[in-house]
């Protein structure tokens, strides 16, 4: 493990201003690659609030940049950006490559990993899932009501000491992280979740998972879209067993009147991860053989919803 | 064919006062079973405008009743009540019949035959399928861009004279009617229409049927959904040609930017017959083992914006 990383976080929304934050209280050297927050980030650092008492991390701890040259290369690049901004990738992240610089990818959905691996080469890309909690309050303020925990792998074979090395670091800034040796087959379990309850937040209007919840057609559409993500995925080759379906229904009460992250970018007029998160998995599934009526509906629809028309208000 | 005809309309809305007054000026007696509408009607009649001079029918070549018990005995019911007020069946058609009354629901989807039929005998019930462009625009006046036509038939077996004789009434009054012998086959092949375009006009939040079809995804769905009807129909053992579907989707263009009837409905806050055209059909699929899920899902989603939520502005 080195003793030493220097990070480049692109994407510094809320999970990025967290996980930026805690990696340079772990001793990291920190790059944030900031737009809007540009201006606060240099002067103050980044504030961090929720179930702990708030701290600050100021510069030099962490440092903000305008520009990826500015940044410079680094050991490990953290991508925390929209899905939606990946045609950004060549400019953002070009400049931030050394010879061995890897790259971890943490957004949501399909599609990134590949991305980076055909401009970068399929050797630099880890790629990662953040579960997670955190708001971005305010430019360069970040709500944290849990650090929740990361797996990650390598996008092109199993997992080795690089890999392992980058969860040590961010295990050592707070974060539980695991690391895995199927990361494709972990993004497919996280979007049985997300692929029904973001849809059908957005699709329903605006319903809370509570309130899809206490809908029992919803319920039972909820129900009949992890089945079919999951045949979707045993199609492509990946594991999803009955019990883990089953335990991702279970696991959503204790949300209370959660409203998935694609249903706040909807109705803050913000761009939604649809290709990420619904039309490439659909894509996928249906290059596979497997069935994908509900998913091919909830794609159009949400898409449709997100593209042509403003949210409920 | 009886040469007085005494007509009961039940629901009077565009359609009904629209068939009522054109019954009425073909010679038959036409009692309305009225309810907001009702001083508007009885001090002056129906007015009725659209692409020909406006005319009146005014009583007593019509007239308007504030209850089922002073319209009486009738020799034809016609039904024209949303779907939503069908737990009214029985307290407002039952004062309507004589020994020899027939009684025709012109509603939309599924149901309202078999309920009338369990209520007051299948050998009463003659459903109809009334395909009109037309509009309530004030009380007692109507809008009708085109009378369409009706199709109609017995509910319990084929149609003979009693059938052709109310045929031969609406034709008199100025609407091709065509009389069937396979009324729930004719219901069905409404219903490959109205359920993706009804449904996708309200579930992509307010589209009207043009910008559905610009939409190369929703447009897919259209067509999918279409299918999908049609094997429900098919499981059932009613016919439903692929020349008949594509017909469906080739029609639409013509109708511009149309806005389906459930579409105006949920955004003026009125009732949706969300049982009649989704779920009815879907349970009956689905109890024939067809594949449903695309319109389950639409069937839950169009549901939950109807029942919990408000329309988009």
């Amino acid at each position: 493990m080195l003793h030493t990383l220097r990070v480049a976080i692109v994407g510094p929304g809320a999970i990025g201003l967290f996980y930026g934050s805690q990696l340079a209280r772990a001793g990291a050297t920190v790059r944030l690659l900031a737009r809007s927050d540009l201006a606060v980030l240099r002067a103050r650092g980044v504030i961090v609030h929720g179930d702990h008492p708030a701290y600050t991390v100021a510069p030099p701890a962490i440092e903000a940049f305008a520009t990826p040259a500015e940044v410079g290369p680094v050991d490990l690049v953290v991508i925390t950006l929209k899905n939606t901004a990946n045609d950004r990738f060549h400019d953002l992240v070009g400049p931030l490559l050394g010879p061995d610089t890897a790259v971890l990818t943490l957004q949501n959905g399909l599609g990134a990993d590949e991305r980076l691996a055909a401009l970068f080469g399929a050797g630099r890309v880890l790629g990662g899932l953040s579960f997670i909690a955190c708001t971005r309050v305010a430019p360069g303020e970040v709500e944290c009501f849990h650090p929740g925990t990361i797996t990650l792998g390598e996008f092109s074979g199993p997992s080795g000491d690089r890999a392992r090395s980058v969860a040590t670091w961010f295990e050592r800034a707070g974060i539980p992280t695991t690391v895995t040796d199927r990361l494709a087959e972990a993004r497919w379990l996280k979007l049985v979740w997300n692929i029904p309850f973001n849809g059908l937040s957005i699709a329903s209007g605006g319903l809370s998972t509570d309130r899809i919840l206490a809908d029992p057609k919803l319920a039972s559409e909820v129900r009949a879209l992890m089945d079919e993500v999951a045949d979707g995925a045993r199609a492509l080759g990946y594991q999803i067993s009955e019990e883990f379906i089953q335990s991702q229904i279970d696991v959503t009460p204790k949300l209370g009147g959660y409203k998935p992250s694609s249903l706040l970018d909807w109705q803050a007029g913000r761009d939604v991860e649809i290709e990420a998160i619904w039309g490439e998995p659909l894509r996928r599934a249906l290059g596979a053989g497997a069935r994908t009526a509900r998913l091919a509906l909830l794609y159009a629809l949400v898409r449709s919803l997100c593209v042509s028309r403003p949210p409920s208000p």
